[in-house]
C-alpha cells in the first residue's frame, strides 16, 4: 500500500472503496487487462469486517423480492469457482464451508411460516428439508430443548468474510493494482464526465472510469452530480464474536426468530493452537437506522445475546471476544445498484444491503464485463442505478 | 519501573502485589520511614482494575457480618482524609464522590426487605432514608417506571478505582519505593522465616518482611509453608463500562436486585472533551466461582445488561465500551486476612473479597503500623490470618 502524494497518469479504472465489493471489481478488472487503482483510507474496516459471511439466498428470501432472489442465487452458484480461484491465486483459505443452514422454529406458528418458505424455495428449485423437533436436535445437539422443528437449507453456505477480504486484498495487490490509503475528498467531475478523484491531501488520481463502491458512504462522496448520487442509506448492524469450546459449537449455521427477533449463529472453523480446541461463533445481527453513528449500542448486544442463548444455551458459557459495528448500504428496494450512472465515466457498485458478501462474485464479474466489454451482463440489468434516477423533464 | 536482574541488598519491606492493597501498604510504610520494594508483573491488572469503586459499607451490609461491617465503616470514615492526602501528594484526582447511593426496590417484597435494612443501618448510626416511588424517580429521573420505592444511603460513596490505583502508583514511586515488574517465582523461606522473594528470572530480592498482597493469587504463591498459605479463593467478577450521554446518566449510584439478581450502576464524571458531554457508567458485577479462568462469559454480560436496563432503560442506548473480568480474593468468612502469619517475617494482606477498594486506607495504615510499631491497631485484630490456621497438635 502506498500513500498518495502527487498527481499520477490516468488509470483505466479507479475504484473508490476497498471493501469486498470494490476489491472484487478491482481484481476482475485487472484480470481483464485494465489498469486499476483502489482508494480507501482503511480497507476492510466497514461492513466487510462486521458481516457474518452467510451465503444465504434461500433462508434470506422474502416473498416479493424475486429479482433479488434470483441475483442472490446466481451469485451463490458462482461461489465454488470464485472461492477456488481466489484461494489458488493467493494461497489463502477464505473459509468457504458448505455445511448448510438450519432454521429453528420458535413455536408452532413460526414452524408453519417456515414450512411455507420451504414450499416457496422448492418451487424455485432449491429443495429445503423440513425438520421435526427430533431431527433438529439430532442436527444441532446443543439446540434449546422444546423447539418444535425447523428446516434445513443445504444450499445456504458461509465464507469467513474477514479472510475473504484479506484474500481479495492479496489478489488485487498481487495483480499489480495500486492501492492508495487516503480518504477521497471528492470525485472529479468536469465537462459532464467523471475524470478521477481528488484525495484529501489534494492529490489528483485521474482515471478513465470511476467505480463508486464505498458502501453506506457512497451517497455522501463529494463531487457527485445530485442526479447520480446513489440512493443508499446506512443501516447499522452489530455482530458479536465469541470463543467457545469446540464440543459446544453448532456443526452448521443456526438461525431463527426468537419472539419476533431474528438472530443467526455462524460457526467458524475450530482452532487447535493451544489448549483444548475452541471455535469462533459469530452472532448477528442487529438492524438499526441510526445515521452514520457506529458506536456499539449496549441494547443490541443484550438482544443478540438473549436471542442467541435462547436458541443455543451454551452461548452463555462462551467468551465474548468482540463487538463489531458496521453500516450496511441500504437501498430503497433492498437490492444493489450496479451499473453506469448518467455521468459519463461514473459506474456505481453499492447498495448491497444484507447481501454484500454473497453478491461479491457476481458484482465483480459484472462490473469488469461492463468496463471491458462495454455492457453489463443480462443478470444485472434489473439492478441499474438508473431505476432510482429522477425523470428528466424538458 | 525497573526490570529485575540481579541480587539486591535487603529492604525493610517487600510487598508482593501492586494492586490498591499492596500499594497502600507500600505507601504508608514509606511514610513511616521503611525502605520498600513492590513486586508485580502487571501492576493494577487484577481486581483493582475490574472493580467499580463503590465505597458502600451500608448498602453492602449483611446481617451477621458485624465485625466486617465495623471495619468497612471505619475505613470509609478514613476516605476523606486518605483521598485528600493522596490527591495532594500526587496532584491527581481519584474521583472521590460523596453523592450517595440509591437502592431501588424491584417489588413490594424487596421494598420491605430494604426497609428492614434501613432500620438496621439506623441502629448502627448510619441513617438511611426510605424513598417512595415518587421520591425515587425524583432522585433518579431515568429510573424505570413503576418501581415502588427504595432507599437512599447518603454515606455510601465512590472512588474511581483506576484513578485510585494510578495515584497510589505515583505516590509509591514518588516516595522512592522500588517497583519491580517481574513475576514472583517463590517466597524465600529458610530457617523458619521469610527472607525475601525470588523472581521468575532467578533474582533474589531480600527483605526484612514480606507482605503478601497478591489478591486472589495469594494462596498459590510458591514457597509458602502450608500452614501459612492464606485461605483465599478466586471469585470471578465481571464489570461493564459504558459511555452514555450526560443527560441520561444517573446523578448518583443506583443499585437494586432485579428478580433476585443484584446489579449496580456507578456513574463517573462526565467528559467534555469533544462533542456532546458523555459520562462513563460502570455496571457490575457478576459473581462466579470458576477458578482462575479470567475469560469474560457472554452470559454474565447478558445478565448485567438485562438487569441494568431493567433499572435504567437508557442503558440500552449507551455504548458498550469495555467488558472487564477480575478475580476477587474470597475468604472463608468474606472478611480480609490482615496481619502476621506464623512464619516470622511474613505478613498477609489479602482476602478483601468485595471490599478491597473500600478497605484500602485501613489496610495500608494497619500494616504500616504493624511493621513500624510492632503491633496491629485494635480495629484489625479480629482479622488476623491466624483465625484460619490449623491448630497445632503435639
Amino acid at each position: 500500500m502506498e500513500k498518495s502524494g502527487r498527481a499520477r497518469s490516468a488509470v483505466d479504472v479507479l475504484v473508490v472503496g476497498a471493501g469486498v465489493i470494490g476489491l472484487s471489481v478491482a481484481w476482475r478488472c485487472r484480470q481483464r487487462g485494465l489498469s486499476v487503482t483502489v482508494v480507501d483510507p482503511a480497507p476492510g474496516s466497514g461492513a466487510s469486517r462486521t458481516a457474518a459471511g452467510m451465503l444465504a439466498p434461500v433462508t434470506e428470501l422474502h416473498y416479493g423480492e424475486q429479482p433479488l432472489l434470483e441475483l442472490n442465487l446466481a451469485s451463490a452458484a458462482r461461489y465454488p469457482a470464485f472461492a477456488g480461484e481466489l484461494e489458488d491465486v493467493t494461497g489463502r483459505s477464505i473459509g468457504y464451508r458448505r455445511t448448510g443452514t438450519v432454521v429453528a422454529a420458535w413455536d408452532a406458528a413460526d414452524l408453519a411460516a417456515l414450512r411455507d418458505l420451504a414450499g416457496f424455495a422448492g418451487t424455485l428449485g432449491h429443495p429445503v428439508q423440513a425438520l421435526t423437533g427430533r431431527e433438529l436436535r439430532s442436527l444441532v445437539p446443543g439446540i434449546a430443548p422444546g423447539l418444535p422443528g425447523g428446516l434445513l437449507a443445504p444450499d445456504d453456505h458461509q465464507v469467513d468474510n474477514r479472510r475473504l477480504h484479506a484474500a481479495l486484498l492479496a489478489a488485487v495487490t498481487g495483480a499489480e493494482a495500486r492501492l492508495v490509503d487516503a480518504p477521497v475528498a471528492r470525485i472529479d467531475v468536469g465537462g459532464g464526465r467523471a475524470r478521477g478523484v481528488i484525495t484529501a491531501d489534494g492529490t489528483s488520481l485521474p482515471a478513465g472510469t470511476v467505480v463508486l463502491a464505498a458502501g453506506a458512504h457512497s451517497g455522501r462522496v463529494a463531487g457527485l452530480p445530485d442526479a447520480d448520487r446513489p440512493r443508499v442509506h446506512p443501516v447499522r448492524g452489530q455482530t458479536l464474536r465469541l470463543r467457545m469450546s469446540a464440543d459446544t459449537m453448532p456443526p452448521l449455521i443456526v438461525r431463527g426468530t426468537v419472539k419476533g427477533s431474528p438472530v443467526y449463529l455462524v460457526p467458524r472453523a475450530t482452532s487447535l493452537e493451544s489448549g483444548p480446541p475452541t471455535g469462533e461463533l459469530v452472532i448477528g445481527a442487529s438492524s438499526e437506522e441510526a445515521g452514520f453513528d457506529c458506536t456499539p449500542r449496549a441494547g443490541a448486544v443484550y438482544e443478540l445475546l438473549r436471542d442467541a442463548q435462547s436458541l443455543l444455551p451454551a452461548v452463555s458459557e462462551a467468551e465474548l471476544v468482540e463487538v463489531s459495528t458496521g453500516l450496511r448500504p441500504g437501498s430503497p428496494d433492498n437490492a444493489p445498484l450496479i451499473g453506469r450512472s448518467r455521468t459519463e465515466g461514473l459506474v456505481i457498485a453499492t447498495g448491497h444491503y444484507r447481501n454484500g458478501v454473497l453478491l461479491t462474485p457476481i458484482t465483480g464479474d459484472g462490473v469488469a464485463a461492463l468496463l471491458a466489454d462495454g455492457a453489463l451482463p443480462p443478470e444485472l440489468l434489473a439492478f441499474s442505478p438508473e431505476r432510482f434516477a429522477p425523470q428528466e423533464v424538458r
